[in-house]
């Protein structure tokens, strides 16, 4: 990714970014939701590793472009990430963490100074923020924000390609939509590869393994009209579920909805 | 349309377009399909009417773009269309042609050089060749080609913005495709507005007024799988369809499938 921050601007006061200023806020312990903040700006998904384990889930995300499209990457050790934002330390600038031994939540800290160790590389990963920003933009409804719960998200049978350790299902959210808006929706998300890009299905839930549309595996269930189909897009949570399954001995990511606001503008990510 | 010809070079002989060969076949009456002419080259469909209803006509295309996307016109009285192909001339270069009376095929010439007349205007309208070479190029089967039948056609209830005289349903043509193929599909025939371009509707056929998919109102039924869904295209039929229930006293058409080879090139139609 070569996507630099939009503004390298000072520090100091008043002409500070608002992405800025909401990471001040996550480090100063004055934030508990992402959602809704620094509008037009990119958040994104976090997973740190073990440099041991970096290289394959580099790969593995290399191999899963559209579960997780990488946005940015630290160097291993250094918790600054300068490309995605002015003064941003990885270790302080999200609202809550999730540390993970052997695949288990052990906490869920709100930052991870004392988490932090040399041999670390930090992941950030385009997120679905951006490109439903996009869809609203071009007046397409969502229905999960319509009606205020977490996107329904559901594990698929579409096989992630393994690499090292990681494997496993692409876990994909969902969004009814009528199928005029689906269309014009693959045509705004194509535009937008870095944050999970086009729809990767659209329509027949039970083809690509998912037997209850009502049972979402993570976040809430939305009703869907009888003029309406599900459209399914890439998700983040499956770099997570891989994490998980590979039982790595160590790790940490964001916290679900608690995500990293970068300095990236969201249009600035379109390749068209 | 500001595309013009790809080559206006020299008739004679061995340097010939295929596209121009093909038409002079039409001419001396040695053609009787253009299915598969000429690969690569644009073929249109063709509604010619009287000055007095051409404006309005004009007007319903502008109107209704998806369905009747114009690729070239006449002047009033000419018959040659240069930007269109080198020495076209639309009263002999089709196979076969239909002449409307009071909306009553009256007439399949195969030339139509003694229903010419000073106050004609000849209009050509982008065709689903052109973005079915376009899918095919991807790697995407179209069912109608496998079985060797042709497109399925279906009235629906989505109104054209009527102009004039002219107005009435908009007709869609229908290809089977798993979901993601119908993505791709999307993402494809999006960059040739000029050829009908993205879907109008994808999967729920009830929706837009077709009650029984096994049962087109034009062309041939296809089988859809359960893991496939029906994709819709504007089709430009819906110009013919139109003209025919205005009722115009006169007006010329291409019969069905027998189509204007122009020396325009598909791809030059993509806008990206």
């Amino acid at each position: 990714m070569t996507v630099f921050a939009a503004s390298q601007q000072s520090a100091a006061g008043a002409g500070m970014l608002p992405s800025h200023q909401a990471r001040l806020a996550c480090r100063a312990g004055q934030a508990d939701t992402t959602a809704g903040v620094a509008p037009g700006y990119v958040q994104g998904n976090l997973a740190i590793l073990p440099e041991k384990f970096a290289a394959a889930f580099h790969r593995f995300c290399q191999l899963n472009p559209k579960p997780c499209p990488i946005i940015g990457m630290s160097d291993v050790g250094n918790p600054m990430i300068p490309a995605l934002g002015l003064d941003l330390d990885i270790r302080t600038d999200l609202p809550r963490y999730r540390v993970w031994r052997d695949g288990e939540v052990i906490e869920e800290p709100t930052d991870i100074m004392a988490h932090w160790r040399d041999d670390l590389v930090a992941f950030v990963i385009g997120c679905s923020f951006s490109f439903e920003e996009a869809l609203l933009a071009d007046d397409i409804a969502i229905r999960h924000i319509d009606c205020k719960v977490r996107v329904p998200m559901y594990r698929t049978n579409i096989p992630c390609a393994p690499a090292g350790p990681f494997a496993g299902p692409m876990v994909v959210s969902m969004r009814p939509m009528k199928p005029k808006d689906a269309i014009r929706a693959v045509q705004i998300t194509s535009r937008f590869p870095s944050v999970h890009g086009a729809p990767v299905h659209i329509g027949l839930p039970q083809s690509i393994g998912i037997a209850d549309i009502a049972k979402p595996d993570y976040g809430d269930p939305v009703p869907i009209a009888d003029d309406e189909l599900p459209v399914f897009w890439a998700c983040g949570v499956t770099p997570q579920a891989v994490i998980a399954a590979a039982k790595v001995p160590f790790a940490i990511t964001h916290a679900p909805g608690l995500m990293l606001v970068t300095d990236l503008k969201n249009k600035h990510l379109a390749v068209l």
